[in-house]
C-alpha cells in the first residue's frame, strides 16, 4: 500500500513478477482494495500463486516511523513484517515510508549479530559499472563505528552481488585530503584505516576520502556515508537527471528542423542511455544488516519497479548474504572495537 | 597560482577580463612565472592595466589552511589579500584552496556584524531559472545558528544578485516532513520558522526543508546546508553531468549510422545545453558574509571562467552586497537570539 500509486501499481509489478518467475507473492493491504485491483487485471492472471493477507491500516509518510509501527498492528507494513518473522514469507517489498520499514526492520527482524544499524545500499551506474552507495536515508546523526561499518556492510554486499573479489571502500568528503570531513568523517576513516594490509588481507581495501564526483568515475566500488548526506546526494542526482531531460528537449524545440530531426534520429541511444539510468530496472534497494530480506522501493515506483523489485527480492532471498555479513562482521570487528587487529597468518 | 593550470589559465583569463572590460587586474604570484606566462600572450595584451606583484610561496591543497595562511606571509593568496585589507584592490579572484581563502577572509578582512560563518554561494540552473546553493564547502561542522544565518546572506544575495524581491528559503533535508533531518537541520528550522510572516512580513519566505531534487525544481530560490553536504552534492552533480555526456556518446558510437547522424545534426541544441550549466560561464562563486569581495573559482577552471570570475568580482566590487548584509543581519538577529520577533509596525 506504499507507492503513490497504490495498490494498482503494486498488483500490477507482483503479476508481472510472478508471471516472469517461480514466485508465491502473497499481497498485504486492504482487501477489498487489492480484490479489486486484482480483477481489473483481466484474465490470465496467474492468481493461484497470489494470496491476499487483509491489513486495514497503512503507516503514512508523515507519521513517526517508530511510534506509528509498534502502535498500528493491523498496518500493512506491519502485517508484513509478522509474517517474515513467522517464516511463512522470505521476503518484504515495499515503496512506504522508508523510515517505518526501518523501524519495523529493526524491531520485528533485528539486526544481524555486531551491526549497528541497518543500512539501504543503492547501486549507482558509473563510467566503470557500478558504484554502491550506502546509506541512502536509513539514518541520520550516526555514530563513527556505525559509519565504518557500512564499509564492511557494502563491501560484503558487493562481493556477492557484483562479483568484486576485493571491493575497494571509500568514505564520501568534500575532499581527500586527510583533515577534510566532520568529525564523524574522519573518526570512521581512522578505523577503517586500521584494515589490515599485507600479509593478511582484509576482504576490502580502504580508500580513504572520495568525492561526489569519484562515484560516477569509478573510482570506489562501494561509497559510504550517512543517510541524510546519501539521500539529499540520490534526490539531486534524480532532480538532476531529470532537468537535463527536460532541458534538453527544450533546447531541441527551439532549434532548427534539422535539430528535431537529429534528435528523433538519435532516440535508440538515448532509450539504451535511458535504460542504463533507469532505477525502475533495478527497482529496489536492500536493507543490509538486518536479520531477513527487506526491498526498498522509491515511492514513485512504476509496476516495471515493483516487479523488478520482487524478482531482487526473489533472488536475495535464495543468495546467503545474512550468514556472510555476520561472518565478515565478525572478522572485521577489531575495526570498531579497541581489539588488535588479527595477526597475520602463519605462513 | 591556484588553478590547476597555474598561472597560464589565470594570466589568460585575466588578459580576457581586462580587453573584455575597463577593470584593472593585479596579478599575484611567481613573478618571473607570471612575466613569461604574460610574455607568451603576445602582442596587443593591455600590459597597462595589468599589475603584477611578486609572492614567491604558495597554500598547497593539502596544508592545513589558518596554519598555512598564518605563516606564509609571502604566499599569494596573503599577499592577495593584504592588498585587499590595504584598500588597494576591491576583489580577490582566486582558483586555490578553499579552506584557506576561507581562513584568509576570516583571519585578513573579517566577518561582516552578525555573521558567525560565511559561506560560499553557488547558483544552479534550474527549471524555475536558478537556485542559489550555500554553503558549498568552506564550512563543515556548523552551529544551528550559523546555518540559519545562511538563510538571511543567501536571500539577500539573491534580492541583489538575481532581482528576485522575495526569496523563497529552504533547509536541505532528507525528506520535507518536520520530523526528518539531522539534529542541526531541525533547530535551524525553528530558529528560521521564527521569521515574521503577516502583518510584518520579512524579506524572505522560509519553506521548511526542500529536497535533493527540489534544487532543479525550482521550488526555492534559496536552498541552504552545511558546506560538507553542500559540497558533496556540487561535485556529484559535476560528477553525474560528465558521466552521462560520456554513456550518451558511448550509446552513440554503438548506434547505427542514422543515430551518429542524429548527434551530429542535434549539436547546437546540445550546446545550448551546455552553455546554460557550464560552470565556465559565471567562473566562481562568491564568499558572502565577510567584509570584502571574494570569488572562489573552480581548482579545474578553465581561461575562460577565470575571465567571467574576474568579471563578477568587478560587478560585486560596486553592488552594496555588503552593506545589504550587514542590515538584513541585523533586522533578523531576533531569529538566531532569544530577542523577541519585531512587533508588527503600527498602521
Amino acid at each position: 500500500m506504499g507507492s503513490e500509486g497504490a495498490p494498482r501499481i503494486e498488483v500490477d509489478g507482483v503479476l508481472s513478477a510472478v508471471a516472469a518467475s517461480g514466485l508465491d507473492v502473497v499481497l498485504v493491504g486492504d482487501e477489498p482494495r487489492l480484490r479489486q485491483a486484482l480483477g481489473e487485471s483481466g484474465p490470465g492472471a496467474p492468481l493461484e500463486r497470489i494470496q491476499i493477507r487483509h491489513a486495514p491500516d497503512t503507516v503514512g509518510m508523515d507519521e513517526a516511523p517508530a511510534i506509528a509501527f509498534k502502535h498500528k498492528k493491523a498496518s500493512s507494513l506491519r502485517v508484513c513484517f509478522d509474517l517474515a518473522k513467522a517464516g511463512e514469507v522470505d521476503a518484504v517489498v515495499s515503496a512506504g515510508n522508508s523510515g517505518a520499514l526501518m523501524a519495523g526492520a529493526l524491531i520485528v527482524l533485528g539486526r544481524l549479530g555486531q551491526v549497528e544499524r541497518p543500512a539501504i545500499a543503492t547501486t549507482f551506474p558509473t563510467r566503470a559499472g557500478q558504484c554502491v552507495l550506502l546509506d541512502m536515508g536509513a539514518n541520520v546523526d550516526l555514530r563513527p563505528s556505525a559509519l565504518a561499518q557500512f564499509g564492511v556492510l557494502g563491501a560484503t554486499y558487493t562481493r556477492l552481488q557484483h562479483k568484486k573479489a576485493r571491493p575497494r571502500v571509500g568514505i564520501l568528503s568534500n575532499g581527500t585530503e586527510e583533515q577534510k570531513g566532520t568529525v564523524l568523517t574522519r573518526e570512521a576513516a581512522r578505523l577503517l584505516g586500521r584494515v589490515t594490509a599485507g600479509e593478511n588481507p582484509s576482504e576490502f581495501e580502504f580508500l580513504g576520502y572520495v568525492e561526489g564526483r569519484d562515484i560516477f568515475k569509478g573510482t570506489a566500488d562501494v561509497v559510504i556515508t550517512d543517510g541524510f548526506t546519501g539521500n539529499v546526494l540520490l534526490k539531486g542526482c534524480e532532480g538532476l537527471v531529470e532537468w537535463i531531460g527536460e532541458a534538453v528537449k527544450e533546447e531541441v524545440m527551439r532549434g532548427s528542423i534539422l535539430e528535431k530531426l537529429g534528435a528523433w534520429l538519435m532516440r535508440p541511444a538515448l532509450r539504451r542511455f535511458k535504460h542504463r539510468t533507469d532505477y525502475a530496472e533495478t527497482g529496489g534497494a536492500p536493507l543490509i544488516g538486518i536479520d531477513g530480506v527487506v526491498i526498498v522501493c522509491h515511492g514513485g515506483s512504476d509496476a516495471r519497479a515493483i516487479k523488478n523489485a520482487v524478482l531482487t527480492a526473489g533472488e536475495y532471498a535464495t543468495i546467503d548474504l545474512r550468514a556472510e555479513i555476520k561472518r565478515s562482521m565478525d572478522a572485521h570487528a577489531y575495526l570498531w572495537s579497541d581489539a588488535a587487529p588479527p595477526a597475520p597468518e602463519e605462513a
